[in-house]
Order: C-alpha cells, then sequence, then structure tokens
C-alpha cells in the first residue's frame, strides 16, 4: 500500500473529506463503533480503495483489517478540516439568504457566529438566531476587534469585490462567497465561491437522462 | 484520441459540466467567440487533457486545434444538461431559504418556479419574486395539474421523508433537497442532496493549511 502522507493533497480528496465526516457523524449518533471499508464504500458511493487512497494522505487512519474507529475518524477528519480551531464568523448582508445561513446552526461544525452586517436601517439592531444586525460601517471595526476568521458574503454582486476588499484589508483569513459571482483571487486569501445552481444542473441532467 | 461517447459518464465529469456552462456563459456574455484548450484549462483550473477527456463523453465537441466555438458549446452543453427543457419547478418551504431560493432566478438557466407551499396561514396568498405562496395542503393537485418537474425542498429535516413521498406519489421527476438531511432514494428518482456546510469545511481546511 503506498503511503501518500507529505504529499500535496489533491483537491478532489479534499472535496470529500467533508462527506467523510458528515458520514462518519451520522454513524457516531446511531451509536456505531467501527465500519469497514467495505460498508463505508458502499454508503459512500467511493471505491474501498478510494477511500484507502485519500486516508492515506493523512498517515491512514489505521487498521483497516478489523474496520475504521468511527469516533476516531471523526475526530481526526475534523481536526484535519480545522473545525475544533474555533473559527468565527460574519455574514455581511441580512436578507433572505443572510438569515437563512444565520439559522443554519454552523456552530455545529464549529463555527461561531459573531454579527451581522448590512445597510438597512430598518434592520440595524435586530437579531437573527441571536445574533446581531449591526451597520456595515462598523464592519472593519467589529472584525478586527473580534478577530473574525471567516467572511460570509450575501451581497448583491455589484457590492462583492469591494465588501471582499474591505474584509481582506482587515485581516479576515478566509471568505465564503454566495454572491453569485465569482470573487478574484485576493492576496492568497481562501475563497470558496458557492454556485447553488450547479447542483440544480447536475439534477437536471439525471431527469433528462432518465427520459 | 480515444473516443468516450456512449460510455457512461462519471459522476465527476457530469459535475464538472454546471462549471463549464457557467464559464463559457461568462465567455459569450464578453463576446469572446473561441477558446484554445490551454486558456480554458487555466481558467478552470483543469488539465487541457482532462477538459479533452470530459468532452469526449460527448463526442468532443470538435476542433480543439482552432479553439472550441464558445456559442456552440455554451447552447451544447446546456442541451446536455437539460436547460432547454423548460422544467418547472416548486418550492416547499417558504422561509428564509425558500425565499432565497425564490429570488435566486433560476430561470437564467431555463427552470421556471410555478409556485410554492408553506403551512404558515400568514403567508399563504402572498408573493415572492411575483410567485404566489398555496398551502401545502394543495400541493399534490398542483403538482398534477402543473406537471411540475422539480420539487426544491426546504423543509425542516423532520417533515422531508414525508413531504418527499408525497411528491414521488403525484409524479415529481427530482428532487433538489436543502432540509440538511440527506433523503432515502425513492423509486430511482434522481435527487441531489444540497450541504451548504460542506464548502464551509472545505474552506476551514485550506485556513488551517496557511496558518
Amino acid at each position: 500500500m503506498s503511503d501518500n502522507t507529505n504529499r500535496k493533497v489533491p483537491s478532489v480528496v479534499i472535496k470529500r473529506l467533508p462527506r467523510y465526516y458528515r458520514y462518519f457523524g451520522e454513524l457516531l449518533n446511531q451509536g456505531i463503533k467501527r465500519i469497514s471499508s467495505n460498508a463505508l464504500s458502499e454508503k459512500m458511493g467511493v471505491t474501498a480503495s478510494q477511500i484507502r487512497q485519500d486516508f492515506n494522505y493523512f498517515g491512514g487512519f489505521g487498521q483497516q483489517g478489523y474496520g475504521y474507529k468511527v469516533e476516531y475518524l471523526y475526530n481526526t477528519i475534523g481536526d484535519i478540516l480545522g473545525l475544533h480551531e474555533g473559527y468565527t464568523t460574519i455574514i455581511v448582508g441580512a436578507g433572505n439568504l443572510g438569515r437563512a445561513l444565520a439559522n443554519h446552526n454552523f456552530a455545529k461544525r464549529g463555527f461561531r457566529l459573531m454579527g451581522m452586517f448590512d445597510i438597512d436601517e430598518r434592520i440595524i439592531g435586530s437579531k437573527v438566531n441571536n445574533v446581531e444586525i449591526y451597520h456595515i460601517d462598523m464592519m472593519e471595526s467589529f472584525v478586527r476587534e473580534n478577530n473574525i476568521d471567516v467572511g460570509i458574503l450575501t451581497v448583491p454582486k455589484s457590492e462583492i469585490e469591494s465588501i471582499a476588499d474591505r474584509l481582506c484589508a482587515c485581516g479576515i483569513k478566509g471568505l465564503w462567497n454566495y454572491s453569485y459571482a465569482e470573487l478574484k483571487p485576493k492576496n492568497n486569501i481562501p475563497i470558496e465561491n458557492v454556485h447553488l445552481s450547479d447542483s440544480l444542473m447536475t439534477l437536471s441532467y439525471k431527469i433528462k437522462q432518465k427520459e
């Protein structure tokens, strides 16, 4: 078996980590202590050999012969994903999408939502899921004072580049972008651009194939 | 060059199609008529050989030597994705997330939102983005009368299986699930489960790697 430890992890493998994490979390909730690589393979829709290859990037997670230890893998993958770092977040844009994300409870994944920001005076000072909405003029000082790690952006397309630049200027470490416009790279700061309609198009493909 | 036409298309390739579609759409908006496979490769972060392999599943889209014809590929990939089928949708659950999706304007991708459904009497009869909210008791008759293709589900986890079963019983062709619970398979009906926090976890991984 090849040992991939210390080799650069391909982005497809990184993208599978959150799925592994969710699956191990479900197994843990069901009180399952061990799972064989074949059972995991069936549940995930990934071959057992692919799973072994993926895990080898992180040292293998050991003992495949006896199956994977669910709680150990859940914690270890969570660690690799940085979910135990206590990363803090703000949501910029308190419209329907911003509110939906505030209610999503990312705390379960280790993220602490510290504040929301908007320009609409009518909602400044109100709360969503116990988190206060502040005026966007307060954003920079809030990010600095509270050491905010992640900016969640649900502002209109036209505003996205300027808001992202403002956040980068005050030390944000990552941007999660829901504006439907691909953000330009910002001095090496990690950015995840979310394209909700991609999975609707995938669904559409599958429906058409069936017809 | 191998010809992959008629071979089963791997799901990773299917997942890249919406991205190709978006990129060709952007190029089209910029008035660009042709793009070389190298330039496309750089823009997409996928190797030129991978792009050729992907396209070969659909007959190759021809003439790589002169570059890909942007408008032709945009239309052809849209066709493959079923975006010209005029698929109709409903949104079940008119909370923040349902409203955000109603405002997203999937019409740009060829989907027609025909109605929204909820149990909250206070919002029944009101409209979001010109689409009416109906009582959930009307859902089955509405789906049958309007030949609805896709159900977009933003209902709580506890309701998701029963709502999905009700939609399948009245002939829905696909389900786009935002309930954060993985839907059980339903008689071979295509389902896309959306896990918003997966990309937040990917972002978290990248931030941790940088530290």
